[in-house]
């Protein structure tokens, strides 16, 4: 029985190991750290839909409530919906909105931390993306064709690879 | 009792009831048609990247197959992760990706089907972001900039509304 | 091979079979009818906690738009958690709360239909205890005392057994 | 990037940021400690419902037997349930059931413990209803008047807030 | 748009399509009908385990009955499990054990049944399966070498294909 | 209130308390330290079953890489499925097929990692059983008659109770 992963993974990609099969890689050996992720994302749709959006908010009708609601449940869920994620202890997420009317466009951005072996961007992406799923589905009645774009880790900190910030 | 959901909804969204409370709207008085939605979406990674996993496609450390399980899978999801879809007996599910040197970029497509009395287009765009993650998960030590985007709706068959066909 | 589960069930309790051995019961020779459950219940809590719901929801801090979401998600899976419960095609969810400034009180009320060969009683009472749930997590850090109660099925209908009224 | 939380949320209710946003808070500073809870709640039925619940624990017919396993397993699945929760590694569940024949009532009573950074009165709370929901689920074929109450936090100890007991 | 899948598959293997991509493969043109699967498996052990489970199941720790709840539940979950299942209205679930004592084996058949478009083989082996596991969980503290096997579909009525009955 | 359970089980089954009760026992006690499992089991089919898995491993339609991704999903949806699991951070799970023609047969075999309080013996069983499940899936279409076997821990270290190793 071999306890050991160190062999070099196909492609520099550490999910496959040196026959190039799919593991999930072992994390027995990093060290329990704050870990912190951002991502966002944002969907485009109509500037009539956005209204409704905006509307709906300060009065009835709360799209980002239910959608920032959706975003925090998604981030529980990644490593169910992502075959080779580790499951984590999450500490913390917040999920913003935020209305860029010029643009026509609703932002999101979710921030993920643990205190864990393992990095939480594909939490804080998942939550992005569960997020923007549903606006579109909340608003698809009267936009079809509503476009999401712009997922991406924005920051990440914490582990021996140290912070990445986007440019 | 009222089992009805007629009064006119906040800002023409559907899923929001007269006084604006979110609910899952009734379905029951619609056909049960046979309903298509495909959509579509894509993720930007380095050159290097996109070369790490057209290598391991072809020999090994395959990542579009696993994104491919993980997108099929994802579909089957879709109503735990978004609050307000319905539950729906899904009678196929096809993924394809495509490789865009060019563009250094691998676009996704999904086609779900069903039988059934509401459209399957959340099913088909989860099934595209799950995908896109995993490629995302998989890909993440070697490039922490990718990028997802363009996920949108292509097409929609079935059911009262018609076909939808994003231009 | 046995197809069928005509024997008399332990004790009237249908759950079981005729040596006492809990089973999913054979619904397949029920017809597929428009079925309507509608439960309901209560959380008590100290007035300032009632107090701090209704501020929220006028403004801020929505604790009954959270607990109607995750009520509605709960309908969706009483298949998960109930082990003898069919999964039903729900067609239609609907979640009112309503608060009692007298009685120092929240009530909750859920509608559940479908399509199908049972009913969903199990759904809309599930709905209740989620939706109470969510809010006894939400005011818990300045009530610990709140009490859950009086969640019971308010109304049936459909099906042979025909409709039920509670008293 | 903020990773503080520590603004006042909206009318003491720490679910929410200052904004009245609903967030999962950030419980990563708080120490790993051993936490226990205990819940409790009652179901009331007709006699002769308790009286084929009784018949059936004693020799076939097992209700109490697999509401206690749907009561456990409903304990680890609170964090899906209830939006804010965060998952939280369980180290121990024990559900007992309680007949109680003058008041015509089957009382449940979960413990639950954890080594984590916040409590599990909602997995004790989660566990009790999933109880006596599928108490009801197997006996309402003979008594759909059932009616479930009571359900309330007994005992939580462990962390920086200290012991509750309930009066 | 394709919406057929009728090329021929790789290797016969209808889960693939003609370029060997998996996909969940369309079954709306079957007809809904009903479907029956019975599967079969059993887990050898030590006489001591054997007698253990027996005087339980009997008196107290009731090692087959939550056995027979969990496989139940995980009939409910196979198209969650299985990659290219297709979701399926279960109309019935049973679960037998019996004991061997001279082989020192306990037996599980499931019998599942659906009225849908597709077989519930899968169904019926997951239940034995995780009727399986459970037991293996519920006794490896005394018994670490039990070994299962011989699991396996027995029958399977209903659909195009016509019945199969195993040798 | 009791936070012990130090009782003697019934029949040496330490998964029901002194009264013969199923609980999820107390691991709260008990040291985080590294623990492995690894399981194996095979499923039987014939010799043209296996020549198409093979064919298309090496070119397309990949079944045993889909069966390795369901394995290791099914590894993490372990707690969600065993009644009386606790649910463990798993920090590694590899999954291995190895094809063994003369036998007409596919070995598969599951380690399994983690930094917790109680062993990972059912998470390698149940990535085991859900591997060869998804093979009885994807190739039932041209051989019902596969039988799955053999399926055990074969070692398991660390943990108070030592190493086990099967004969």
């Amino acid at each position: 029985m071999s306890t050991t992963s160190s062999t070099p993974p196909a492609g520099g990609l550490t999910h496959f190991d040196a026959q190039g099969q799919a593991h999930m890689v072992d994390v027995a050996a990093k060290a329990e750290t704050h870990r912190v992720a951002v991502a966002e994302g944002h969907i485009d749709m109509l500037p009539a839909t956005l209204q409704a959006i905006v509307a709906g908010t300060a009065k009835k009708g709360d799209v980002l409530g239910i959608a920032r609601i959706a975003a925090i449940q998604g981030a529980k869920r990644t490593a169910d919906l992502i075959p080779l994620c580790h499951p984590l202890p999450i500490t913390r997420v917040a999920v913003d909105f935020e209305v860029d009317a010029a643009a026509s466009r609703v932002r999101c951005r979710a921030q993920v931390e643990t205190l864990g072996r393992t990095g939480v961007e594909m939490e804080a992406l998942t939550a992005v993306q569960v997020g923007l799923l549903t606006i579109y589905d909340m608003c698809k009645a009267v936009d079809r064709g509503m476009t999401m774009g712009g997922v991406r880790v924005l920051e990440k900190h914490g582990g021996k690879s140290g912070s990445y910030v986007a440019e």
